[in-house]
């Protein structure tokens, strides 16, 4: 095999009570990559198409992160890229992470599998310390492994995929405004109430428990946030009017998708996301702000060859 | 059935990362108390053996968690209560949550179990708040569900129970200090940094889906607490020496067993655990302090009918 096209999947990460640990992996909102071997070692990005982004390899998340895992694996060829993107960077749903994790799962794919989808996360990684100037694997763990993943240590890199249950969707509103990872990192506070940390961390057990016991409700009491929601969604507009319409109409749960402005809601069952989908909109419509909406089930299985 | 006579077992809160939220409980370790039915209304507290105790009703934890329960449910008789204690109080091992469990668990049977366990905590919370001035639920919830338990929220009330691995023990060592709950209390701050709240809630997340997984390592490295512990431990005699102790002989994970002074350490297997405890006795023999030793498999049923 010489050449691979694949599915990069767009991601959630936080999930309201799992702030810098949780993530989740969507279905049908991606980008494509086409990874080729090339007689001459190295890296070249030949396309983009979809974004302005640089075609330099040191200067691009995807290339970056080939370029970590060529580091670890010396084969005797190079690699030819074309990025095909649908994620708009800036969104909040994981638009480098695709790219990053998207280039190292199909070079590994061209390479016979040297690694696995988890040891893939490290690599990366790099690709998102370049577009963020840290190493998180919040997306890129989701992208490769799908699902639901829980970075429960950084440093070592100790990640958990916890398999979606079957009838969990996505209901993802972003709005068209530019909203910078480092504005939305600089309303954090550095303390926070033990009070509060404490209501988190029960949170964050309960929605892990309901995960693994496929129960919604649990699912949807657990989705909450006290630390950083209230900071960050004063930067999103509407943010309180679109997770009331959530609710309203049959959502779990609901909060800020990544460091926004994304918005996403949970719920069970596609009626129920397409629902969700109409109100959301209905409110961006009332105040003429122009959105993308996604409709996505939580996609287990994560990148994928097309 | 008039009389019954009911297993009421100890427990130990917090466990590591979990502060304020997650329990487990303990076999073989706990009270027994008989509850009897009587024609006169009320109740009577007419022995109390192994501690001294108040047999006023009002003030005693098992009295005032029934007389929680009776308003909810008015029978047309009363009940007396005997209390033969072996947890002795001030341990860190939930010795006032057992008498209010059991309480409430011996009268529920006897009434043909009006109540759900989880509906019991409630009643028992108030035995609590009896004691400490404050209704938790962290050890009545395992002493009367068994296994682990995690109290997402106090208020309103709402507990997971997560059943135990099955190789899962606990050793747990008591050094016969006094330690108030109070002084335990007030050590701690009231605001944490939110780089260590992320890190405790990336453990519990770890910890929960180590339990569901049966995943004994992942459970170790869960096992971790950066905000309570290193400001908890300098209470308790000899602290980091019993926990290198316990990691050296095989533990998974040590930490302080509710509010202290008791030092618990998960294991898998039994010989593992009682390794753990003759490593954890050895330091105490060293430095000359008398202590109490238990080796308890985890308690996947809780409380029970003898």
């Amino acid at each position: 095999m010489n050449e691979i096209k694949v599915f990069c999947p767009a991601t959630i990460a936080n999930l309201s009570c799992g702030f810098d640990v949780l993530g989740l992996c969507l279905d049908n909102v991606g980008d494509e990559m086409i990874i080729r071997k090339t007689e001459e070692k190295g890296i070249k990005i030949t396309k983009i198409e979809g974004a302005t982004l640089p075609l330099e390899t040191e200067k691009n998340v995807a290339g970056v992160a080939l370029l970590a895992m060529l580091e670890a694996t010396k084969p005797d060829f190079g690699f030819e890229i074309e990025i095909y993107k649908h994620i708009k960077a800036g969104s909040g749903i994981g638009s480098s992470a695709a790219s990053s994790a998207g280039a190292v799962f199909g070079a590994n794919e061209l390479l016979r599998n040297p690694f696995t989808r988890k040891e893939l996360v490290q690599f990366a990684m790099q690709g998102e310390k370049l577009a963020s100037g840290n190493a998180h694997a919040d997306n890129v763990a989701p992208a490769l492994l799908g699902g639901f993943t829980l970075v429960r240590s950084s440093n070592p890199l100790d990640i958990i995929k916890i398999k979606s249950p079957d009838l969990l969707y996505a209901t993802v509103i972003h709005p068209q405004i530019e909203l910078k990872t480092s504005d939305a990192r600089s309303v954090l506070k550095q303390n926070v109430s033990l009070k509060s940390a404490i209501t988190q961390w029960g949170n964050v057990g309960g929605l892990i428990a309901g995960l693994y016991t496929e129960d919604y409700d649990l699912i949807g009491r657990s989705l909450h946030d006290e630390i950083v929601e209230p900071l960050r969604s004063v930067l999103i507009p509407g943010f309180d009017l679109i997770k009331k319409a959530a609710y309203e109409s049959g959502a779990l749960g609901s909060g800020i998708s990544g460091s926004g402005p994304s918005i996403f809601a949970l719920s069970k069952g596609k009626e129920n996301a397409q629902n969700i989908a109409k109100a959301m909109c209905a409110v961006y419509d009332e105040i003429h702000l122009p959105y993308e909406i996604h409709v996505c089930k939580v996609n287990d299985e994560g990148m994928r060859v097309l």
